[in-house]
């Protein structure tokens, strides 16, 4: 039997949609407050195999969802590359500031193939877990972030209202900037391709800060990269469906789930499924995206918020997911609400 | 003589096309800076009218821009409705949080009325100042935050990542929610219509925070109130035209510019200025979008989005702005520039 969210991604509608929620695997959940505890810092936790693949599994023990994902982090790739990271409590990430070609060529793949291994054995821990513990409808996916999201980080130095030096540097250094994206397209590739190997089933791109670009920028800088990444991975392992998720892509997405030869694009909170059902192409499926406050909402809110979701993305290939990640005040039963519902449509 | 500005307002293509900038009067000017080191903070800046009139005027002498904007802030209005507001050295607004039923019946109405009087002073005293310094082709705008910006401000108690409270609130307490935009739905009424009895010839609403809503939550709390405020106004100033800036609305644009009422619409920087072009009624003017990061690195980079702007609004009624505001690293010289590759159109 094929597992739902393969065949969702090989173009099928399946009713009711598969379902996963971003985050999944987080502080909402008393078992995973308990490892996080246990590893001490953040990135000890993502390179940690036992641990981090413990936490990969914990929701899908609890709620059965249709897929796991990789517990790690979109900056683990900098991390990997040398170009440093720590996470300050209550900050966020903090990473050097790139500003020089001298910055982009310190970048070392060779290094990221070593950094990266506690990673790619987390990939195999977990699908040998989900071998163990049974999981056999549910799916495994690994990912990146996507190079434009990344360079925002390296770039800014953390995170950012609305990345300013990154689209400086973008208008007004093309030659530096792209001399990044290209080390980061290539580092992506053998980052995600090494998981697909590992066992990762399908491979999702998260570019978080795609909307801060203006159109021309958005289709430099987030659409081009994201098809050459998919072209490489396709090429490679044509199986393996590829999800983008370009967030606050805004009117960008139709053009984004057009032009890249993805499977399947992420819609956050403020997309409306019924456009983006009607615009973007049918073969592609939809994930997405209830608003992660109207979950902790709960109640009529959330069902009417689902239902619309749901009545919108009927008779197309379609993912049910958050249009954000779950936020730790989320209760776990909250959870197993939404779950319910989904399954009882 | 029609102002340019008007005449695009009432749904003619003028080429090229009136030239206003978000910010215009602002810490990128030395004659800003030292008005602003005059008045101390910045709420006194916006309450003492001759300061104030100053600082809407000075980019006008500079520049010649088609519309001169009411020099103030959007969070004036609960600041005047006695909800409290203070600027924090580098750290931006701070407010108390809005969470009860008595919180919204505190806000007080007649207490605005008075409290806004040196506001709607500013503006007589800026048309006095256009009237003696000649400036017979420039708009003054006035404008106001929109509800639903103003009450993000109001229930996080200042700026936010993703207004997680907010969208909390509209979904897990909707009667509430809907109390406190009702009263700014009618204070936001009341502040127009004196600024345009005042002088101001235009109204702009601004929803900074549009983007972050789910598109049930942007009909309900964005396009419903701009509607009743748009509406309200229209039956008191038939012929004063509304602008409205719901930003990051992405793809919901459209349907924002169909459903209120607005003669004109601000596409932010990430607004495809061809599909906008295409989905806005022709009817409505489009005013945007150069990323101030383009401006501020100029240039080639600089060049190529202007000229693609201009070649999608070409032939229909629009206006040329940024699509955020201009940032204070700005150099004067940087807009002159940006002045004369506009005129030279």
């Amino acid at each position: 039997m094929t597992k739902p969210l393969l065949h969702v991604l090989s173009g099928n509608a399946v009713w009711p949609p598969p379902l996963w929620l971003m985050r999944q695997a987080g502080r909402y959940l008393p078992e995973y407050r308990a490892i996080r505890a246990q590893a001490g810092d953040f990135i000890s936790l993502c390179t940690a195999p036992e641990l981090a693949a413990e936490a990969t599994l914990q929701p899908i023990r609890r709620y059965g969802f249709d897929a796991a994902i990789l517990f790690s982090d979109i900056l683990m790739v900098p991390w990997a590359l040398g170009h440093g990271l720590r996470f300050a409590e209550g900050e966020g990430p903090v990473l050097p500031k790139l500003r020089t070609v001298a910055d982009v060529d310190a970048l070392n793949i060779d290094r990221m193939v070593r950094e990266m291994a506690p990673i790619i054995e987390t990939v195999r821990r977990v699908r040998v877990g989900m071998a163990r513990e049974g999981f056999d409808r549910t799916t495994l996916i690994g990912f990146a972030g996507s190079p434009f999201t990344v360079a925002c980080y390296m770039i800014e130095g953390g995170g950012s209202k609305d990345f300013a030096a990154t689209r400086l540097m973008a208008y007004g250094e093309p030659l530096l900037f792209q001399r990044l994206m290209d080390v980061l397209v290539e580092a992506t590739v053998i980052y995600v391709s090494a998981q697909i190997e590992a066992g990762a089933e399908v491979a999702m791109l998260f570019d978080s800060w795609a909307g801060v670009l203006s159109p021309s920028l958005f289709r430099a800088h987030v659409i081009a990269p994201t098809r050459r990444i998919t072209a490489a991975l396709k090429a490679r392992f044509p199986d393996v469906p590829v999800i983008g998720f370009p967030r606050l892509a805004g009117p960008m997405l139709a053009e984004y789930a057009t032009a890249t030869g993805v499977d399947a694009v992420g819609m956050d909170t403020s997309v409306d499924p019924v456009r983006a059902a009607a615009e973007v192409p049918a073969h592609v499926a939809l994930q997405g995206n209830l608003d992660p406050m109207a979950l902790l909402a709960g109640g009529a809110a959330m069902a009417d918020e689902v239902r619309n979701i749901l009545r919108a993305v009927r008779g197309r290939p379609a993912i049910f997911n958050l249009g954000h990640g779950i936020v730790p005040q989320t209760k776990p039963e909250q959870v197993a609400e939404l779950v319910e519902l989904i399954r009882a449509t």
